[in-house]
């Protein structure tokens, strides 16, 4: 697989780390970036993320497109695809790196439907607090987890060329549907990135949240460091996942008013088995 | 200030630390370590954090001592104290290092009557989810901070022992009374902890825990980091706080009825409102 040009939308972590790689490795000629931020566009020329920049989508900076790679905040991509259909070249594939797979199917399916054959929902496992095209770096993805989500239609081409640029770039590669992926991520993903905002929030609305947060130590950084992420990004990701997500944090409640019983009720024995439960399943966890 | 001989009673991360760095600042003569967990011992002679292993507290393994340091599970601390009653060296000064403060100066002023004046009780954040001799390493302490809880029958010249010695290990020394130091590290760390645990534990009582732990990346692996840390040890520390605690896990509760609600509502700008504060606050946190 060998790519003449490759159109960028959103040139930040992981779009432009995955051009760097792409570059490197000789697997694509020229990548053309079009984003919103003309500021990042020109820091992506200049680090040569990207060889041509565009602020918009029409028939210019989609011309002559292998590949377009949708690497925005996942609710844009409806739009982003309604604005694309005009312009793709007609054997183009179409592939995104969002973290929520339901939607990017359901946008495919209604704003491309000339292309829906060849448009492929991937997710590569390699986000970070970290954003824009400053943060694009190589090796991001190797050995990291790439998910791909089939759809029924899928044509069998587009699927391989996409399987092999992940792989051209040391992701391993898993399949699932959508739907389980969606679960799997809200729990392992979207749920502590909500508990760790939250955490901080709580912080933040204390009378004296200056004195405490002077004396926070390494614990509370590695806890909160997800905190740190994008708020827009991720309001779009749980927002697209909210069902399953808000039935995940009623029952993270359970588990907080469990605690609080047992603080109340001075259990020792029930609050060790409690963190025993946790503190195994952390340990043996290796990734 | 310079000792003969430091009775260390628990010989884990934090205690051997301190004689690893105390030992090599030449501060310290000879460390004796007293430990319930006799190969714990053994790895703690064999490594030079201590010169001589006791497995019990009485006249042989506590004579002599200029200070006795106990760095044992905070809730061990009344009964460590009351052992430790009959054998004190007159002129010796006893402290702690654990996390919940209110509770040593009890113990102290309850256990200890004859050597209340002497007792100091302090806190070095420099915690992990390592524990154990093994986990000791130099230089732990350095430019952490210290926390010392004086009494108001504190004797000078045992609280600038104490403050010296954190000061020789390069730790920065701050001084709060008990309550206010209990309610801030209740905030800071044993609440992150118990949310920890509660998240992990959550993920554990799921029907697909392990395919969920399989996808699970770096978010996770940060944000749940702490709930590795000994079940037993933070047991006690969130009974030995569990007031405050308590208030937090209910304040935390209703951070996530909230987010659910937004969820729910599908309320991206109340949701993005939420994550922006947190997001600023744990970004401008520099520790």
């Amino acid at each position: 697989m060998r790519m003449h040009r490759l159109v960028l939308i959103g040139v930040g972590l992981i779009g432009g780390s995955l051009a760097l790689d792409l570059k490197r490795a000789g697997l694509v000629g020229k990548v053309a970036g079009i984003d919103i931020d003309a500021d990042n566009l020109t820091r992506a020329l200049e680090r040569r993320v990207i060889d041509y920049a565009y602020t918009q989508i029409d028939v210019q900076s989609v011309a002559d497109a292998d590949m377009v790679l949708i690497a925005t905040p996942v609710n844009t991509l409806p739009l982003i695809c309604r604005q694309l259909a005009p312009y793709l070249p007609e054997r183009c594939i179409v592939t995104d790196v969002g973290s929520t797979k339901q939607l990017a199917l359901q946008a495919f399916a209604s704003e491309l439907p000339n292309h829906y054959l060849r448009c492929v929902a991937s997710h590569p496992i390699a986000g970070s607090d970290r954003h824009g095209a400053l943060a694009a770096q190589f090796g991001l993805f190797a050995q990291k987890k790439c998910i791909i989500c089939a759809h029924e239609h899928q044509d069998e081409t587009a699927l391989q060329s996409v399987v092999t640029m992940w792989q051209a770039v040391q992701a391993q590669i898993y399949y699932l549907d959508a739907v389980r992926h969606d679960a799997i991520f809200a729990a392992v993903s979207h749920l502590p990135h909500m508990l760790a905002y939250a955490y901080v929030h709580q912080l933040a609305e204390a009378a004296n949240a200056d004195e405490l947060l002077q004396f926070a130590g390494s614990g509370f950084r590695d806890f909160t460091r997800i905190a740190a992420s994008h708020p827009h990004i991720w309001t779009d990701i749980c927002l697209a996942n909210r069902k399953v997500l808000a039935d995940l944090l009623q029952q993270q409640q359970q588990e907080l008013v469990y605690l609080q019983q047992c603080l109340e009720q001075g259990d020792a024995q029930k609050l060790t088995a409690f963190f025993v439960k946790a503190q195994k399943i952390r340990e043996d966890w290796q990734n």
